[in-house]
């Protein structure tokens, strides 16, 4: 694979040379508050682990393993690993965080620690031989590893522009060998910016079953170090070809030095099939490099930065015109690894110069590539911790454990800060949060539940959903396949379900709808005995709106129809009807949540001022603005103000104990009202009702509106005690979730229930 | 029930007073083209009689009957009444038209005149004991029968606003018995302003086998005298009260004067329950009038203004103070009546005077309504003809006899017009022109095979569909229960739906979408081999696209770039497909329809000039304009001349004889391009092709737009000889049913067979 450059350059590939599929796998272990190993089970909101494709556990039950589908760019792996952290953290016990150092928290006797308790008893009889192996402590050591595939149309037009006569599975694994074969020469550079195991617990040395020296700390990075996750050192895999490098893991399979082939603990892997046999068949289709230890100062185990750095670091394997290709060049490699793994943090490289040339190369080539800005970030990081190597994650670690009193002291305090920046915001789902929080919602769900979620179009909410062969289409967190299509039409127009509604018996406010304001003074007869209200058909805020609750006198009904005629071109005169507006979400047959929303207001303490009570509310972690919270906060603007003023308020006044005052008159919760649940309050007799409208619509999925004077008292057929103002298609979720008062109702699980019935999902705790 | 002027008043109910519900049947015959009365079995593509709700057959097999469903308003039952002819007009064998008049055409023979064949067997014997005790040739006068309920609030706001303590089906029946006694002592004003049955052919005077007198004629309504459709002269029932007149229907039945009590011939009859008996439990619930003749005039048997006008009346009978309760009083209404229908019909009334109290009566009382302008007309009109009886339908009929070579030539014309006016724009169904044709089309299928039909939102083109107890409701045609939800969101959404075909397998044009031109020029790389199109992401007319059939130099990729971004914030630089467009209907896992779209054109004969070419293309009746015809007329503005111009013409140009002349690029329908149908015509591969597309995106209804260089050659998974562009929910299908060349696809018949597998649903042959 030579003159890989002048190729790139003669077919003008430069931009294209960047492209590429990544993906990632990192571990990190459940600890409890002060630093001890969690020995509860894996937390069974999480699902089931024998498909589970995003958190499986490792070595031990206590080990989690969060995993990333195979991404585009480094931007979408980092928010996938932030996502799927945001999901693994929120499904922890109480008290418990996820440890996010390399080397393992205080760890008990080997005998207690727990192996993963996996379906498969293949899988546990793997890990048991592990553990006799290399002992159980050694088995907790976390890391990452890190997946990375060329472009696709990158390899196949560098084919076919080379003009290559040989199958393209021969060139693209020319490709990766010429990656791995630089990588295993060079790879020290990465132990030496990225190595962030300078020292161990003692729990962890005490606890080696298989006993091994302990070296002179602090390192660059134990895990990196023969100390290591490593096969013994006489274990020897040629990377010099493909043939070698399959026919030796065979044959250390067959000899016994490996139980199975997963076994083979190299710095970097081959991948692309399931057996390494079947890699001579497919040829190599992507690389695992496997050398990184966990950042601790990177809530998700490593920062984006990086992961764009070790990109570059790979393709600067390829784009070299050098060749290491012999064992030889690798076991150089492998010693100068061990060298810079050992070396003090503090302290620089003892290959300083190799690594300014590397680095200086690495920015020649990103500068023709039209990268993101973070490469260049990247590539400036990397050099300062080359200049500087107290600035290494190892050495940076180090300050941080002599200041702050210790290794599992400062790094608990680590997990403890990310375990609550995951539980700040409970509603949103970070990598996700340009979405809407219902699709946040469902996003998490699904991947808690372990099922295959994927962003189609994000700015249309659109998501792929699968389990197993089982594939669902999910547009604005409740728009599905489950749904008919004409459900949501006749719910989008309000007169025709009014009409359909009607005709099935239910209660809906009696009212005409006028195009003419001649025709409307006409039919005055109607109401001249009936409370009603006068509004335009399509009013928002309340303009143009009259309400007449004991029946009007022409003189007012034509004022008021008058009125509504200058907001709109048709008027509604519909029947007032009087009492309290729920919002009933029926899912599939069942209403899962009502709620009553309640205009923007404080409640005095006798102290405060209003200005001050609503700065008090306003604290509530749900609110926020733009949506981007269950709940919005309440202003204190020119309506607000009006509004005060007419009950003779100002902000600065201060209203008496327990007495409520409203800031808004409308309810709407985006104006800063409150939501409170009422699900287990409501007559059971209001909630058939609202079941038996949605199925009058045809309806899986509907926000019912119903009016109600008093809820305690049965709705009967007879004696309808509510009257339904619409159904809302596409009813919003994240509100039910997380209201201001009462019990949450995660209704996206519903949804996913609904979507995939042979899953059994069950409700978070 | 007295002062019910003064109660109105009080109770502010004049506008309520004239609402009401109103229906109507109306028989006429099936004729052939030289005025004989057709013996042809009724047309089988109306469907199955023992369930029609709309059009049925009467006595004979010959003889339609035209049934409305109940409307809120006369120009609603008018229009319905239309729409019914429109679809019975279109479902007769050709030759064949609806004779307009009450007197049949030329009759055979009685025993060749066919009784209607129905399913049940009661239904036929019924009629052949008619035939036996009138004659058959009687039996086929035909006439319309005019269904009548007052408002039902109106009747609640009087019942309670006059504090009534009995019940309210009796008050309501003391309202329609008053109406009744009045309207039999005033009824003759119909017979004189609406009679229209002055003569009758010889045929009918010659069969019949209960011989009559045949009077001196020409009189003003043969069939509303003594010798039309009227019992035995014996025959008498009380109207005094609702227990008498039910005590005597049953007598008659009882003591055999009556096959049923459906034989009860009367002018009035009181409706609301199955049996004549449960009125009494149930009360009146509507009335029917059966006094009228066929208006010859009327394409639908009775003007709009005279359905105005009976409205009126009947109200009117309601409004008088005047109590004409006694049988007595009825009998004198009798003999007027009689007197009045036998009296020449250029002469004025016996009792002009009468009519003209009732006249003013009824304007006045028509002055406090808030009525329609037709109700105005309608007076007018009435006036008229009470002032002028050269103007009474009668005699303008006699005239036109007299000037138009006889009853059956003058008759048999009008029915040939109506017939032509009916198939003049077979695409359109009268009564519904301002709804979608593709709505049109569907409401006419579903008329014709009898499946109930309510526009439940004409703006929103929403239909309910009923056959039995089984309700669609249907949007735009085709939007349906039968299709999940998610279908359409994903073919809204183009980038979605490409995203689902490719990972399905199909040939989608391969493609990106850029928000930045800095990135989409870094990706020249993709292109710079391959045919592209680069365009903004939602353009329209064409405006800022670029076509590089083979692969675009990086300069002028860079201005189709730049050119692109000027259009719209997003931009796609897509694979370039050479081919044909088809459009592909998929209905229900079949190929229904496939249709290729011609830019506006014309054919050269070496003669015309383009101006003239143009203008006889026009000439076709499926051309129009804004989308109310199949096809748009072609325009000869601007862009058109522009074309010409191109390709060096102008419209005064005289192209060769066979030469195509494009006056368009775009083939749009809607810019007078050319509908062609190729549905047996494309390779089976290609239909399969489509069908699997549909299926994977979940949809039962779609249309599939492909791109094909050869549709003989056929399409292989391997080698697919297609390209999709993208799939349309809610496709149009009038296009496919009125083609410009090949045949028309009933595609709405296939919807209606899909939401009704139930109901066998055969094609129009």
């Amino acid at each position: 694979m030579k003159h890989l450059q002048a190729d790139i350059k003669k077919l003008n590939l430069f931009p294209a040379f960047s492209s590429g599929q990544f993906g990632m796998e990192k571990e990190g272990l459940r600890i409890t508050k002060d630093g001890h190993l969690s020995l509860t089970p894996h937390p069974s909101v999480l699902g089931n682990r024998s498909f589970h494709p995003y958190i499986q556990t490792d070595f031990s039950e206590s080990q989690l393993e969060l995993i990333t589908s195979p991404a585009p760019d480094v931007a979408e792996m980092y928010r996938r690993m932030m996502a799927i952290h945001d999901v693994a953290g929120r499904s922890l016990a109480t008290g418990e965080a996820i440890w996010p150092a390399s080397m393992p928290a205080i760890i008990p006797a080997e005998s207690e620690i727990p192996i993963a308790k996996l379906d498969d008893k293949e899988d546990v009889l793997y890990r048991e031989a592990l553990a006799a192996k290399y002992g159980k402590a050694k088995q907790l050591v976390s890391g990452i590893h890190y997946n990375f595939e060329l472009g696709s149309e990158f390899v196949e037009a560098l084919y076919q522009g080379k003009g290559e006569t040989g199958c393209i599975e021969t060139f693209k694994t020319s490709l990766y060998l010429k990656m791995a074969q630089n990588f295993l020469r060079y790879r020290w550079v990465l132990t030496y910016l990225l190595g962030a195991t300078p020292i161990a617990d003692e729990s962890f040395w005490r606890n080696q079953t298989h006993p091994m020296e302990k070296p002179q700390l602090p390192v660059r990075s134990i895990r990196n170090s023969h100390l290591g996750y490593s096969n013994d050192s006489h274990i020897a895999v040629s990377f010099e070809s493909l043939e070698k490098y399959v026919s030796d893991i065979e044959r250390l399979v067959a000899n016994g030095d490996f139980i199975a082939e997963k076994e083979f603990y190299s710095p970097i892997r081959f991948r692309g099939s399931k057996s390494v046999r079947g890699l001579l068949e497919t040829g190599i289709r992507y690389i695992e490099i496997r050398v990184f230890d966990l950042n601790p100062f990177a809530p998700f185990g490593m920062t984006k930065e990086d992961m764009a750095f070790v990109h570059l670091f790979m393709l600067y394997m390829l784009w070299i015109e050098e060749l290491h290709e012999s064992d030889a060049e690798a076991s150089l490699g492998h010693k100068m690894n061990e060298t810079t793994a050992l070396e003090q943090p503090d302290k620089p490289s003892s290959y300083q110069a190799e690594a300014m040339t590397i680095l200086a190369g690495m920015e020649k080539m990103s500068a023709q590539l039209a990268l993101p800005t973070y490469y260049e970030e990247a590539l400036k990081q990397a050099k300062e911790k080359l200049v500087y190597p107290e600035k290494t994650l190892a050495n940076q670690l180090i300050e941080l454990i002599q200041s702050e009193n210790g290794f599992i002291s400062s790094v608990t305090a680590l997990a403890e800060q990310y375990e609550a920046d995951c539980l700040a915001k409970p509603y949103a789902l970070r990598g996700y949060t340009n979405m809407e929080l219902s699709t946040q919602l469902l996003l998490f769900d699904a991947i808690q539940k372990g099922i295959t979620a994927e962003v189609i179009d994000e700015h249309d909410q659109f998501l792929k959903l699968q389990y197993h062969e089982h594939i669902e289409y999910v547009k604005n967190a409740n728009m599905t396949s489950k749904d008919q299509y004409i459900a949501p039409l006749i719910m989008e127009n309000k007169s025709v379900t009014k009409r359909i509604l009607e005709a099935a018996g239910f209660h809906v406010p009696a009212g005409e709808e006028y195009q003419e304001e001649a025709v409307a003074l006409a039919n005055y007869w109607r109401y001249q005995d009936k409370a009603i209200v006068v509004k335009p058909k399509s009013t928002n805020y309340g303009l143009g709106i009259s309400i007449f609750k004991e029946g009007p006198s022409l003189e007012d009904y034509t004022t008021a129809i008058k009125i509504a005629f200058k907001e709109d071109q048709a008027v509604l005169v519909e029947e007032y009807v009087t009492g309290t507006e729920y919002r009933f979400f029926v899912l599939d047959g069942k209403v899962e949540a009502i709620m009553l929303r309640v205009p923007a207001n404080v409640i005095g303490d006798g102290k405060r001022t209003i200005t001050d009570l609503v700065a008090e509310k306003n604290q509530d972690i749900l609110r926020g603005s733009h949506h981007r919270s269950p709940l919005e906060l309440i202003q204190l603007g020119e309506i607000e103000q009006l509004m005060l003023k007419e009950q003779g308020y100002q902000i600065s006044s201060i209203p008496q104990k327990g007495e409520i005052v409203y800031l808004r008159e409308n309810s709407n919760v985006s104006t800063g009202g409150d939501s409170i649940d009422k699900t287990d309050e409501i007559d059971v007799s209001y909630k058939q009702a609202a079941i038996e409208m949605t199925a009058a619509l045809g309806a899986r999925v509907s926000g019912v509106d119903l009016i109600i004077p008093d809820a305690t008292i049965p709705s009967t057929k007879e004696h309808p005690g509510y009257a339904v103002i619409e159904a809302n298609f596409n009813p919003a979720m994240h509100m039910h979730a997380f209201p201001y008062q009462g019990k949450g109702r995660r209704l996206t699980l519903g949804i996913l229930g609904m979507l995939f019935p042979e899953l059994i999902i069950k409700e978070q705790p």
